[in-house]
């Protein structure tokens, strides 16, 4: 066990006895002066970004990955104004979600409260250190970060940046730390805290979900993971159906929530298929499929067994001709990662029937994956995408990095 | 891997899809169904579960399990009713939990579902077998269960009875289905069928609970540990002081909302603490203590750096002097179980304080420990106490057994 690890573990479980009971007030001055202070500390962060991006570029990082670990002016910026907008944000702790007296003369209040020390490992992009930073303290929470080593000199400029702000408002500053040791071995350490880390949220790629689930003694949310479908029913718009895969594969492919595959009803696929097809050939997208998608366009490759699980985070989409929305609604159900699945059609029944039965965070009718997001869906931010049902599902804003409990008012009532 | 656990999760997640989707109506009827059926199967349950009880004595388990173990007439009549109280509770399936319209016309609806599938792995009472599967039927879900070996007989028996009035209502049988094997692994296999499992509930003691924490994929439950302290304040009234302790400690010690623990202010010990000590040992309670303790009353026993962490679930009671309320929560929050702590006090701002920093899934202000419950809570039933503080804390009732998920219905909105 490393003594990082299980320090910071045992300081930050301390610190968030002192985080759950902070104001409303303290807590949006802080993030306000958190914002300006990151702001002001512009050159040392991308100070410390430019070395990490240098030692990424002699490791061979790929440009996607070197793009997402950079920091410039404008993204620091966007860093600062996330901080304000949870600010902006109502505060979930304290909030009474219901209120009974019982015969006895008990009084019950559910409360909502923090959790307490939240762990959260993520990968390379930096903005999630202040964004994860900036949630859990607006929900009373204390966290222990834990990011990619690819980022390791802007992470801990930020968190620099963040606990000086802590201290100046007399909060301890252990209410934000990051795992400074790159070794891979402090995750796991992380994963057996339980008595000290209350929850876990993994944000990255398919690998780091499935080590921590695996390792975790700890509660787990797992986020992220989006094999999404597409499923063009036979009365769907061509226009819509066209629209709707175009924007949910193309618009920002390396996300969770961009479609991996399309589905369409063999009826419609003659006539509708190549439209779609077309437009996303004009974006490069690489189309892999069945037989019988083989057959309407020969510049799709044969997919494999594999492809129908694989989330590719890439200009490439599966497409499979499918009989009818019992088909889709099986074939989702089977290889889907219960992110987000889109209908479109016209007809209402089959669009309720799909919304009913198929098993995802979030089900969509004539619009396009790429709305499940907390920003989207009206949450102000949102710490990730729940994929598992326990919980918190589909997008995580403040409320869902609470927990409750119950508080009983009696005069002395006893148990018969 | 075993063939029978892996085909009937198979068999139950299947199951799940035709659950989700049945009526309230047709669901209750199966319920009150099922508990006549129960009565009207008395003869074959009682005769299983002698053989049951034979097989017990003959093993050597102790009068409290064979207590447990024992099922006659009256306990039958209360399984029975137990699933009528559960047919007149709401069904929470389909509950709106949340409706938005968003400024691009986007209809987003939170609506409750079933989790699915839900795993149940619990020790020797078979009543629990017809709780769950009435819970997890009101509630939507495919029950898969998993019962102490000592029961297996009885709980084949109610299982049986419980299948014939699902096929009745042509509702695949597989909706409730019990592990036959008694063999343990079946419960690491159980925890390793992420695919078709949804979530796990273990009930039990707390090396069972620990054991499906440390080896489940799936997201887990923990239920019941209960290390409850009783904490006197200086400002106690010294006849609610005596009641509460004794009614927690003593009502029904072999749960786990009996209270374990009793701490109380030094300013009021040597005038209070005698008085709740007198009638503690009217009912033959076993008293280990600290040294300050053990000053005002040489009948006490000294207690170990363990005894503070153990939840006896019999007639012992840990009893410490404490400097005041501040001592009183940095003790409950290091050794307590986060079940139910109750404060005694007449003083008001204290109460306060107690309830906001005491982390616990209850807290009781002049209240017994033993009111933790869901029938005390009016939930009606409960699936068990939730002792972690994702998804649930506390007493676990129907809509504790749903997630819910994101209908989302646009008109061909793609994002920008």
């Amino acid at each position: 066990m490393s003594i990082e690890v299980s320090n910071k573990a045992i300081a930050g479980a301390l610190a968030a006895k002192t985080l759950e009971l902070l104001s409303t007030d303290i807590k949006n001055t802080i993030l306000a002066d958190m914002a300006a202070a990151l702001i002001k500390a512009k050159d040392e962060i991308l100070h410390a970004n430019a070395s990490d991006v240098t030692n990424g570029k002699n490791k061979g990082l790929s440009p996607a990955l070197l793009d997402r670990l950079k920091l410039d002016e404008k993204r620091l910026k966007q860093m600062a104004d996330g901080l304000i907008i949870v600010k902006d944000l109502p505060d979930p702790v304290g909030e009474e979600l219901s209120r009974t007296t019982r015969p006895n003369g008990l009084l019950i209040r559910k409360v909502r409260v923090p959790f307490g020390l939240i762990g959260i490992i993520y990968e390379s992009r930096p903005n999630v250190t202040a964004d994860a930073a900036g949630l859990c303290l607006k929900s009373g929470n204390a966290v222990l970060l834990k990011g990619g080593s690819d980022a390791i000199n802007s992470n801990k400029a930020i968190v620099k940046v963040l606990q000086e702000v802590l201290a100046v408002h007399k909060v301890p500053k252990e209410a934000v730390q990051l795992i400074e040791t790159t070794d891979h071995k402090a995750v796991t350490d992380m994963l057996r805290l339980k008595q000290y880390i209350d929850l876990i949220i993994p944000r990255g790629g398919a690998g780091l979900i499935k080590e921590v689930v695996e390792n975790s003694l700890i509660p787990v949310i797992e986020t992220g993971i989006g094999n999404c479908h597409v499923y063009i029913h036979s009365e769907a718009d061509p226009q819509k159906a066209v629209e709707i895969t175009f924007n949910a594969k193309v618009q920002r492919p390396s996300v969770c929530n961009a479609a991996e595959k399309l589905l369409i009803d063999e009826t419609h696929a003659y006539k509708v298929l190549p439209l779609i097809l077309a437009k996303l050939k004009t974006a490069g997208v690489e189309l892999r499929g069945d037989k019988a998608s083989r057959l309407i366009d020969n510049d799709i490759k044969e997919a494999t067994q594999d492809d129908w699980y694989t989330e590719y985070l890439a200009l490439i989409m599966g497409v499979k001709v499918v009989k009818d929305h019992h088909e889709a609604i099986l074939h989702i159900n089977k290889y889907g990662s219960k992110h987000s699945e889109a209908i479109v059609t016209e007809n209402e029944k089959v669009a309720k029937e799909f919304m009913e039965r198929v098993d995802a965070a979030s089900v969509l009718w004539n619009a396009s994956t790429r709305f499940t997001d907390g920003g989207e869906f009206g949450f102000g931010a949102e710490i990730g995408i729940s994929t598992q049902k326990l919980h918190a599902r589909g997008p995580m804003g403040l409320p869902e990095l609470t927990t409750y409990k119950y508080l009983v008012k009696g005069t002395g009532q006893i148990r018969q």
